[in-house]
């Protein structure tokens, strides 16, 4: 009931805040025998940590993590795997003249709605620091999706603002600040956000993950369909306001002479479906977008209340991201890992012994 | 672990095929009490119900709801309420010829894949019709809604493929076959439709639905927010391809200083949120749009294969809605109803006892 | 959260009252392609029924059972089976007297001050017919578990009232009116019941369930453990008020030189654990003990209080039986089989990779 | 599906091994506002705590408990409290020589078959130790139930080995090193572990544990009753094999004239039931008997096998408790207290309006 666990047969249960002590996350169902230690978890926290560049938030995180449990000689025991990052910059004294008013886009008045108190303390639980424990987690998912089904699970920014950038090739992404798939347009991205630094505002950004490699047949209909569960894994990444996938709200205009996949000996034709057909995977790729709003965090003066409902303005200065779409992308990549391995496991659980009356169809790949 | 159960604190538990015996729910979880009958239960089924106008799929299906338990003289008891619905019109002989072969942009193949069997019986489980059940238990949900919180859900068509619908006023989606906001556009939706169905093909569409007098503090942080419950409901809806809450794909090109909704004495200012911060309901509408794709099955001949991989063709007679979208808004309002008092009842369990220090500010409305 | 729900990888949800329209169960994860028709289910149920001998209720309940989804063709297709028992004998004029007192022994008095209501029509929701469900659902799981492991259950009578029944033999449980493995005593405990009856009083009794062939590795430390659950399972039976596994009560004045079972080349020398150690299956017949209550409507008066806290004296009319343990052994064997499957199901989701660095040992059984 | 999460409106997810670097839970769910500090969690670990009479396990461990979220200023937040601990005495070493072969009575070899290795570290996972997390949650969830209801957990030893415990009163209960509510047994208890101790063997014992001023109408029929979630938390502590409720397996033997606890205008007249009608608390108190084994870990050689299934014999040195039931107290307290706080969580989310027709009977205590 309480909501800070994700998952069924693989469950994430994330617990900390960003100025607190302490955040982290402990993995339950994680299947024993592979491989793990720290440095496979660390690099994916490295992609997510602030202060890489001038373009992110300043606060300086080592975001070292300790796993504490499930792990014995190097490989995994069966039980669960607790990982642990200590909080080391924790300059609350930033947050404390916020302790009385809401900041505008922020989640500090439904907090204080829902639990009757204010923990300023750079946004507490609701402060995007918390997807580190998740980053994490993603990483043992991500390796064991690799090394017992080869899936690969690569994000990237597709729109800064209102610049597009166009895909030019995965192997970019490594090789700028932005996560673009884009050799050419960096220098471009990096004018439009030292404009928007300057003015003190802040903008808003579209993700695109893609796994390939996806066993098919997951995805539990009716309700825990594997699309809906990628819509409430990415909706619930701060600053998510909009899901798409396949071909997304580019449906609406479309024919269905048009949109529906012809199959074909060798495969499908065409991928209009992003991966998943009735809530189940079909073994192409998926493909999800993910539009991320705008910081709210801006020095730019906007007005508010204060508790007693007085009105006042404000200006928000401490460190922030003016895009946090920027850091957007590892985050997509470990709950589509997570979300994968999760319904992995739960596929063979109901159909360890399924055998299909036919061998699979030569070209179609064989999942599950 | 199996998917076919919705929500923590009110889990609705649905069971069927298209043409199998019956299709229904059990709900388990609503408070004892209420005041219930079929006939609270039958209209939201007739809204849904299939052979309504020449537009939809002319299956005739009576929707006939049956209360089996959980009801005692007419009133809740709080006991698990199981809801059957006999399915009347199962001419399955419709389906005999698709036994062999893959309907492109259809779940034929991934149910294949998933169980290894095919269940040729119009869709079987993967049917729109499987709706019918959710659309009975969310009628449920919006009546507890409305009785304890006078909370309200709406939803209309905003595009029919091409087509922008203005809103004009919900006083008109009762008076149209496409649940249009709109009183002027009917006549060219309606040659749309006509035009689409003589030439064998489909279109997608987009649904907007609103929540009014939402509850303060709904939703769980950190996994299960309430924007990332909304978008596994409307994702899982048949057909769905992308949801949006508040401006959606629209806060890419945005700015900081244009998007964050300033709070004023007397209430927000604006509502590029959506109704949710940081996952958690603000008090103000919820606004949620969804795109639906057009419907697989066209009379128009597409590629396809059969079970040993050999190269067919394909094309679809049977009854079905040339636009699946026209029957989607009274299905998107019942799941947002089930969400929202499912996350209702969550955090009484957590919040019951929360007093705010201070008062509600006036005209912040009271919540939760 | 509410609890009507059993189960995590193989979930049942029961609804319905004793004297409401129907009875019944969703099963959700159970795996495709299993034959099952509804005459794999009547048996157990049959042997549950009342009316079956003169020291049950006289109640007449054909408890017909009809599969209403999740078969095809005589198979399971892998989506949710739902179970219906139409009630037929619902004479609740019987209990019409019973509106305003409260029935000493009885869930009266806490349902209506958990729900704020009576449901007088036999108990309604906390009748022992509500087992009858359960017994449906463990019928399907315990054909899987027969198929797939070669996995036997089976419960007895060990103790009625103060007299206890040695066990001669299981051949013996089908051919007497109380489950008792033992063919000399029957005329005893025939004279017993009559005699009880003459009283207007009830007895309790002891069952004993047995499962054989049971996989190894079934489990989940550290909360789910396979004793754990059988717990659960046997203490929520109607009228069940302990619970014993292996030398149960037993091991309290034991040595730990004589309990630990040790291990020879060709298995378990002895199996004081009862088949489970550390919460796993070791592979061993599992041993399970309940003890039920005497029935708690009898002839004789008691002392209660009416709804308004006077007091005043009541006696039972109406159809019950003496003795609820009489028909507990089907319920039990139920119950142990469906938790069964269920670990077996949720052990593959994590260690279907799983190989020992040796194999087995020759004499332990493979299990899982 | 793993099974390392406890509870529902409630959850304590469970992490670490006896000899790895820490251990430790995650409690979500717990409201907000409460006053908490490390200092309300340690006197009740420290009750648990190993080493603190010659009559226990002789290994040091401090049992520090940390708080790394979910609190701020003192009072929770209504966000996950994450609880560390720390392990200090990690003599492995003790248990190198364990590694190849199993020990009779230990989780040794169904952890093996179960997971496909070994963790000779004290047990690692199935150890006792793993209590530790569970008491320290526990003391969470007993405070909330004081100060929200005034119900008071107290637990302790009834039967050592063959020796009976007469009960007292609990005053003498934290004055002995055996939890025994008597004052004037306690050297004879002593000379009877001194004896076992220096035979090298261990007992087994009995505990009972009970609440008082429980909240009326507690627990979720029909599965999720409050006596089947009590077996399952009492059966899955370490070393259990028997629970009871109420008069427990003495109900065999026992008439339905004398059973029924007849109800009286100023409360029950008897507490056969032992607090549960049908489920759900009847308000009387709680009353629940555990038998535990005894340890298997004893200095008496017993035949084995290693794993390549070749017969060996096993003396188990390292520090052992011989006789577990000793610390067992404060453990079944811990889980009740988890177990009463998720239930009348459980129990507000769906009947918080629940208001009866008449207010509660003088002298039957208001609940929930």
């Amino acid at each position: 009931m309480p909501g800070s666990t994700l998952g069924e047969a693989l469950r994430v249960t994330n617990f900390g805040e960003s100025h607190g002590p302490a955040i982290g996350c402990v993995i339950d169902g994680c299947p024993p025998g592979m491989a793990l230690t720290e440095a496979d978890i660390q690099p994916d926290l490295d992609r997510r940590r602030p202060g890489t560049s001038r373009h992110v938030t300043q606060r300086q995180e080592a975001d070292h993590v300790e796993i504490l449990s499930g792990v014995f000689e190097g490989r995994t025991t069966g039980t669960p795997i607790a990982l642990l990052i200590r909080n080391t910059d924790q300059r609350s004294k930033d947050y404390a003249n916020l302790l009385d008013t809401f900041r505008p886009g922020h989640a500090d008045y439904t907090y204080w709605r829902k639990y009757g108190h204010r923990d300023p303390r750079g946004g507490g639980r609701s402060s995007a620091r918390l997807t580190a424990p998740t980053v994490a987690a993603g990483a043992v998912a991500r390796k064991w999706l690799r090394e017992t089904h080869g899936t690969g699970i690569v994000g990237w920014m597709s729109a800064l603002g209102e610049i597009e950038i166009p895909f030019e090739g995965t192997e970019h992404i490594a090789h700028n600040a932005f996560f673009a798939p884009n050799a050419t347009l960096i220098p471009r991205l990096e004018e439009h956000m030292d404009a928007l630094r300057r003015a003190g505002d802040s903008c808003g950004a579209r993700i695109e993950v893609r796994a390939t490699n996806v066993p098919v047949g997951l995805g539990e209909p009716l309700y825990d369909k594997l699309d809906a569960d990628i819509a409430y894994a990415m909706m619930g990444i701060n600053a998510v306001k909009g899901v798409e996938i396949g071909d997304g709200f580019g449906v609406v205009a479309q024919r269905g002479s048009v949109h529906g996949d012809e199959l074909m000996p060798d495969g499908f034709a065409s991928n209009h479906a992003g991966g998943v057909l009735g809530g189940i995977s079909t073994g192409q790729d998926l493909v999800v977008r993910l539009a991320l709003k705008p910081t709210s965090s801006i020095r730019i003066a906007k007005a508010s209340i204060d508790r007693e409902g007085r009105p006042t303005t404000l200006e928000t200065l401490g460190r922030h991201d003016p895009c946090v779409g920027i850091r957007a992308a590892p985050i997509a990549e470990a709950l589509l890992a997570l979300l994968l391995m999760d319904h992995a496991l739960r596929h063979r659980a109901q159909c360890a012994d399924v055998r299909l009356p036919l061998p699979p169809i030569p070209g179609h790949r064989a999942g599950g």
